[in-house]
């Protein structure tokens, strides 16, 4: 196909987003070639998490109408536009909500992965070269998300969104690499780095955590313990390499308290995945002084303040954030997808749910109800 | 002398705080044999620390009096009590206010110096062993100072806060390395690890910030930026590597905003030296994002409250605190002197004033009046 329609506008099947909080409609919309530094990708499978949700239902945010949400993806490249050197038609890829451009101050540092040029935004709904979208229907603009709208059998994207893997990987597995499980996953394995043996605390045992978890039990930890305010999520979490579970509600002290307690003194890691400032606080405090290391995943509101007596930070602890795992996307990505080829990643786990690309709403449903954890979304069924 | 000594009562020279604020009276003290995992030292120079004057002014902590203060010097090891296998008589030393009892989790631990046994405690002024003081006057005890009371022509010591040195180092320099200037060196070179040509900003620039600016100027920092409220101490602080200077009273906008302007978004390191909160926050949101690191060295007060929004950490940003440079006081301290003895280290320039041991409520008045930075004093004079 690749052949044949490079250079040409491509009509396919998308599930557009007409109106905040309303459901998805399958429309045939016109997505129009790749331009310079872009790629035209012919999306395979896509997954549902939260951000999509997020922004569909648009609550406090400057809300961008109709729009093609989605951002979890594996596909195969369509065409590629002007100056595309390192990706052809035919390979395989996942488009990621936060690029790489390679040139920036960010790109070029070792120890950043947050790209100056495409860095995620989630107010822009065009593409960079030209301020326009290449989604349309009847000549009406639809806009893009994140820069990936993978809620399409076709979408186009900046290059430096695309991070080319291993052709032999499962994309109904492996598309889940794009977001949330690389997240948890890289901020165990790349910024809270356990050693052997340690402990290691997880606070919210959502897709995100139980990614981070998974880096726990992939790094060797001892003991993982999980922090949830619900606690049906433990017999899942077992899965996980979760071992010991906690849940604050059960305890009249404070949970860093209660975590000391469990260890002598404190947790030698901690990851916070919730976003609530007040699991926060206790993911930094409740690590050991000394050693410990506190890493921030969710996001939190933007009221927040975050608040500890500076003695804590000054017993030796550390307290660091991290954005999709710390993984550059392009650089990064494809030896994440090893780690899944060489059995040493788990991914099935994660995946709780599967619908047809007609049936996407379902899958807005199963999130929605708190249901599973991943639901991917076939697009050729 | 150590040969007739041992075992025995030494009588010497001793600086007693007889009462809070009050000048030290020179005494003759008995100084009892060293016992059980014990050392006698005998001081040849100390120097003076805020430390030493915050606990003789007594001001908010429970007074502990009559005491003999001070804690940086250099000095021989006269004898040894039972047990102490990795010192002997003859052997260079200096004191450490911090010790490593090597048997602990912190001390196993690659991680962490604040040792469980021998961790600071301003508030003990008696030996482990028996809970009693090796110093007396005509049989009344005189309390020790953070098991280190170097005041005194002979000492006493936990054989864990004493750290064995090259004996050809002299000891009139490296005695500096006890204390404050170890720890600035170390939160730059420990801690923040700055990486060559990258920027740093040292907040306070008394003995423990400049320290930390030579540690950047050491590693090859390019940009060394110091932040005082004193513009009198840029002149000093250029010698230690600090190339630019910024007074917070200069300018109507906060700080980190005028280092991240100078700095096209922020310092690649910061180390706070002041113990202020506000510096300590500062020294914090100065830092750029996706790599950032600040370390807090500055003990702060009782009642602060160190708070800052969270996406400055979620934008990868880390914040760390140390405790005297995160150095091993027993494994690390030699190679810190022997940083000295390859003239990596500059140490002459910490080196201010000098005074006999008759004339050290001179020391006091140095540093009360704020001048200079170390005033080392000579027991044999
Ligand atoms: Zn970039
Ligand atoms: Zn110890």
């Amino acid at each position: 196909m690749s052949s044949t329609t490079a250079g040409q506008v491509i009509r396919c099947k998308a599930a557009v987003a007409w109106e905040a909080g309303k459901p998805l409609v399958i429309e045939e919309v016109e997505v129009a070639p790749p331009q310079a530094m872009e790629v035209r990708l012919k999306i395979l499978f896509t997954s549902l998490c939260h951000t999509d949700v997020y922004f569909w239902e648009a609550k406090g945010q400057t809300p961008l109408f109709p729009r093609i949400f989605g951002h979890e993806a594996g596909g195969i490249v369509e065409s590629i536009g002007e100056g595309v050197t390192d990706l052809k038609p035919g390979d395989h890829a996942l488009p990621v909500f936060t690029g790489e451009c390679k040139e920036c101050r960010h790109c070029k540092s070792e120890e950043s992965n947050m790209c100056d040029l495409l860095r995620i935004n989630t107010d822009r709904g065009v593409m960079l070269n030209d301020g326009k979208s290449r989604f349309s229907i009847n000549g009406q603009p639809i806009y893009h998300f994140v820069g990936t709208s993978t809620f399409s059998e076709y979408t186009v994207l900046h290059v430096g969104s695309v991070a080319k893997i291993n052709p032999a990987a499962p994309l109904d597995k492996v598309c889940i690499l794009s977001c949330g499980i690389s997240t948890g996953l890289g901020a165990t394995l790349n910024v809270a780095k356990p050693k052997k043996g340690s402990t290691v605390a997880v606070f919210g045992l959502g897709a995100v955590g139980l990614a981070a978890a998974e880096g726990a039990r992939i790094a060797g930890a001892s003991r993982i313990i999980g922090v949830d305010l619900n606690a049906k999520r433990f017999d899942e979490a077992k899965k996980f390499g979760v071992t010991e579970f906690v849940n604050p509600k059960d305890h009249e002290k404070p949970v860093h308290e209660v975590l000391a307690e469990m260890t002598n003194g404190g947790v030698d890691r901690s990851i916070e995945c919730t976003g609530s400032i007040n699991a926060m606080i206790s993911a930094f405090e409740c690590v050991h002084d000394g050693w410990g290391v506190a890493v921030l995943v969710g996001v939190p509101n933007k009221d927040d303040a975050f608040k500890t007596h500076p003695m804590n930070l000054l017993n030796e602890r550390t307290i660091k954030g991290t954005f999709f795992g710390n993984y550059k996307p392009r650089s990064d990505l494809p030896s994440v997808v090893e780690k899944y080829m060489n059995k040493e990643l788990e991914l099935e786990k994660f995946i709780t749910h599967e619908v047809s690309f007609s049936e996407i709403n379902k899958a807005f449903e199963y999130m929605l109800k708190g249901e599973g954890l991943r639901c991917i979304i076939r697009m050729d069924a």
